[in-house]
């Protein structure tokens, strides 16, 4: 039987071709997912305007979305035992395929796999081709990491399974949060409000976000989310007023998921309290940081620390606490398109559409 | 072409036969090496006497066989990409081949894996069947975790990756051992000075190391490798020794490796320092600890852990720190057998050929 | 002025006499606090029967209580300015009165301290006599631990700073216990109920907490603060339950505050998941644990703690959290009592008294 | 009976008068050493041209000197007790006081100490006065923290007391360091030198010491102290240079003690493996750092830290290694002086004595 798969494929800086693309036969190990739907963040704009080949880390052509959910229609049995899933199972894809025997791997650093394989920018040259989420089908090598996604959860809630994530890992574990810590979080979009929700799992006191006046929309969300205080930095002292919601000691945790804008890094130095922990995650697009100066690490006895990927371990507790209902997640879900709407999605999460004040993007296959 | 292989196949408790076995075609991305030289533990013994057998974890028949160094024959391109070997290479390799994506391996915590192969007791009846290292020619699967070994180190050296490698997990990595800290290590057989020259590496300041009267050979290579103290346990009261020796303090950490006693666990928990670590890697067969009060762990604050295999970080630095030359190790060397003899080998390790002191076994193939 | 205090005095083994003490002129750097409350827990109930005597912590006479809630009534200047209150703020105040200076207080492990004074159980010939927390007034030493508790605060909810900073103590920081885990508390006690809101505040998942058929009125309180499980020990299989409710994967931190039973400490081990940490907190008056086997601590790498004392941190977070109203401690209030009623109360916490199911009883000065 | 004490008080910037002072009765709980000798480092530079009292931390007039060593004459026997010394006793002085009972001292992190008095930046005006190194008689309060300082150690190496604990706790506690580490030191004066001592402790594989073609006899004092490869920065591509030498792994610790210089700083993200670790403990004069891009601290997932301080811990381990005769210390003692000769000392120092190369210099009372 031939299959045929409706894809996106990227085969320039902006440029995505929707195409129906033939299912070849299955190598030794893979498995076939029928998509369900794929979420959109930040990094699927930079990708589409063309960093991920400029910085050499893909070709066209290539499939994008890396946030797929989707349900396996074939699966080898090794493979489904060592998963713990059969046909039928609802997942949820990482987006790094590990070696799992480097020794970035075998430390548990699998992030940072010296070898690793990654959906959304594996040019559609290399075997089956479909190694993206944005298609009806996708196919996965053996050893991918996958979790159950449960039935109960919306296709929308489902794909922040990669946002919340980060969240975990980002304001959680690389921030090392604490209970009753405050814990400053720069910038409300998806990953800011997802370490809204991860520093409330983790008991901090306070969690205080900022945002810009475009921003409110997202800082009311973040409010809803368990944020205690937000911040406009437009309109107010940044820095003061953390001082000022946390009684001159400042913040224990600050996590920057801003991108792009460097004053951030600024406040995170200034607003961290004495033996506090910074985590940037937040891109700046290779621009320096002006101002930065290291002294301040060393009175204040900061650690900073760069965030790269997300465990498994995070992502599970995403699943988790996404599939609990704690959350009100609806109140992220701006926009749900179809395949045929790809380039219109790139544009509205890009806020380059006007009246559209998107948060989180679904692209439902 | 056919090979064919000169194997030890263990078919019954205490029953091994050596056997030529035709080498099969591989399967897809499995590793053909010969086998130089496999070294010999307790496990090896216990294994003999069909514990192993016992415990459910393997069946009849089995190549045994665990620590075993050898050089790749054939190995196809993606696994040689990924392992950073070629044909030729001389390598180590590790008895537990991980799946690489369940939450243990995922975690760093591959040791505990949850879908793990493990070479020496696999049986004969999967696959190749040569899953062990008494054996001319040995099998790997495309996950193994191998270690480069460097061809100046001679194969009676190069065998006691293993040990080493626990000695690291346990006395240094499980332990938590730290600079200038009195480390205690119950027991002086191939772990025991494996753990002697963890510590020493890890810079403790005092290194003590106990034994009965029949062990004063084996204190001797401890006092060679860098221990600083050696207690007979017959004539000496351990605890006693052990509180003068540290100025009143205890010990910072203590690493119990002896098998069976139960003495050494009570030792541990009197002769630690409050606040001190305690790892227990010795097997006591299934025994309880008679007189083992959990009060002490309160009132000491103690941590009692145990400590269950070898991560590749810790077989890592066995080999580097074998191959420095740093310490004689000639002294640990007392017995290089061939396959032939691989029913006394067991017997002289075991200390039943009256005369023969061993310590170390290697098998040559 | 002379003031007087009305003052509990043990003078022996379950004898409590009430008198009338003058007020000394205070040392340099002493403070005086007129006390409002004082907790009680288990461990009065052995100081009253003479264990801390016994042991040869303490002599008789002295004045018992140590979990006092009261108001400074005079400070001088320079500790005022380093406690960081001022002369009518009230405190609750810690057990242990540091050194400052020795290996363990700098190396952040003060419940060690080397030269530790401690309230509660220091004689009354020693300098004012006014170490308990069972009078109307008490001085407290220059370098004791204070903490601020809130005006709101009722004065039953605030003396639970000591038994909820346990709960933080064993149930978070010594257990590791991070969001999403599945906590096992072994006891519905004060400790163990304190452990069930240490581990809500921590985001564990699945707080599974035992008790025996007399304890039923404990776990409803469990239950009404965050316990998802209980288990009824009599009745149930308490390890086949916990597998059960963790889908066979078994609790990630077990929590011991039972006293004297020695059954659960083997239940911890055959309950935690491999890798898992156990926390042993509850004493056993130093009976040996019949059935120990250390080799299942080897085989399931789990780390075995004993926890001594409670960190100021765990403190201070213990009066945030009361002080917040998120649980309803009301349930845990049985009894109060005025210093007239202490050997009563005695009598009634150890549930000598029919009719009377305490949990948890305040004396009131 | 009356003591005069020849103390150095500075009095402006770059002006130090040496006085006769008559030394008071002491004061409750104060102890009072006669000084033995007192090392100098660059801080004692920054502060004789005026930089901390620039700074607000100090004012004029006050005796500097924060390393000294000597004996003590008097203390009360309540603190001789808890100190664990005697008159006689010869001890160095930790510069900080901690209050032993904020938040932060009884964390552990008494560095940070939110109530510390500071040795060497006390002004006259308060109590004895008699508060820094560079004096015959210092008084020190209770809650000083001492180490015993053994008589086998000359007075020129037991000053190195102090830059030596700021190598364990820069090089090896701030840092991480492991068995096996790859550590890159940036700068080779003393803090550099204690860096390779504490690092070849922890016993990393390589140690990478970069200096100036100014600082080649400091160079090869690294050598002698254990590194493993010098870098001459101005002959030398820093970068290239760690990437060959760490077969392009990357320096798995990188630690900054070069002052005032920014380009180690972008050397040190350059350097760093990823998954790394930073530690800059070297001051910039609050200039920026040009061209520091957080963007490599994300791809290369890296902590930079700031270190300020030493702990109790590595002070101790400073006074055990130096004592052990391990490491040739005297090629470190450039020069010894007298009091009198203070202001020179500053100037050989600094580099400003034409024939000069200081590396460690001493002053002797």
């Amino acid at each position: 039987m031939t299959t045929t798969s409706r894809t996106a494929v990227q085969v320039g800086d902006r440029t995505i071709e929707i195409r129906e693309l033939e299912v070849p036969p299955l190598a030794a190990g893979e498995v076939l997912v029928r998509i369900e739907g794929c979420g959109m963040c930040g990094s699927d704009l930079e990708s589409y305007r063309g960093a991920i080949v400029k910085a050499g880390l893909s070709q066209y052509p290539h499939v994008p979305g890396h946030e797929p959910v989707g349900r396996i229609l074939s699966i080898p049995d090794d493979v489904a035992a060592v998963w713990g899933v059969e046909e039928g199972t609802r997942i949820a894809v990482e987006p790094f395929v590990p070696c799992g025997v480097c020794d970035r791997c075998l430390g548990g650093e699998y992030r940072l796999c010296r070898n690793r394989f990654i959906y959304s920018c594996t040019p559609t040259t290399r075997g089956s081709g479909l190694w993206g989420g944005f298609s009806e089908y996708m196919v996965l090598r053996p050893n991918s990491v996958v979790h159950r996604v449960p039935e109960h959860i919306s296709i929308q809630d489902a794909v922040l399974f990669n946002p919340f994530g980060a969240g975990f890992e980002w304001a959680y574990k690389a921030a090392g949060t604490q209970v009753g810590d405050a814990v400053l979080v720069l910038g409300p979009g998806q990953r800011g409000l997802a370490s809204v929700v991860a520093a409330r799992e983790a008991g901090a006191e306070k969690i205080i976000v900022t945002g810009t006046k475009r921003d409110v929309h997202k800082l009311a969300v973040a409010s809803a989310f368990g944020a205690t205080d937000t911040i406009v930095v437009d309109d107010e002292d940044t820095v003061g007023r953390v001082m000022e919601l946390t009684e001159g000691r400042g913040a224990d945790r600050v996590i920057d998921v801003t991108s792009q804008a460097t004053q951030p890094v600024l406040d995170a130095v200034a607003a961290a309290r004495p033996g506090g922990t910074i985590v940037i995650a937040g891109l700046k697009d290779a621009v320096p940081i002006p101002g930065f100066v290291t002294d301040q690490l060393v009175f204040k006895d900061l650690v900073m620390r760069g965030a790269l990927g997300v465990s498994s371990w995070s992502f599970a507790q995403a699943i988790r606490v996404i599939g609990s209902g704690t959350y009100p997640l609806d109140l992220m879900h701006t926009h749900t398109f179809g395949l045929d709407d790809l380039e219109h999605a790139h544009a509205v999460l890009a806020g380059e559409v006007p009246g559209e004040d998107a948060i989180h993007v679904t692209v439902t296959l």
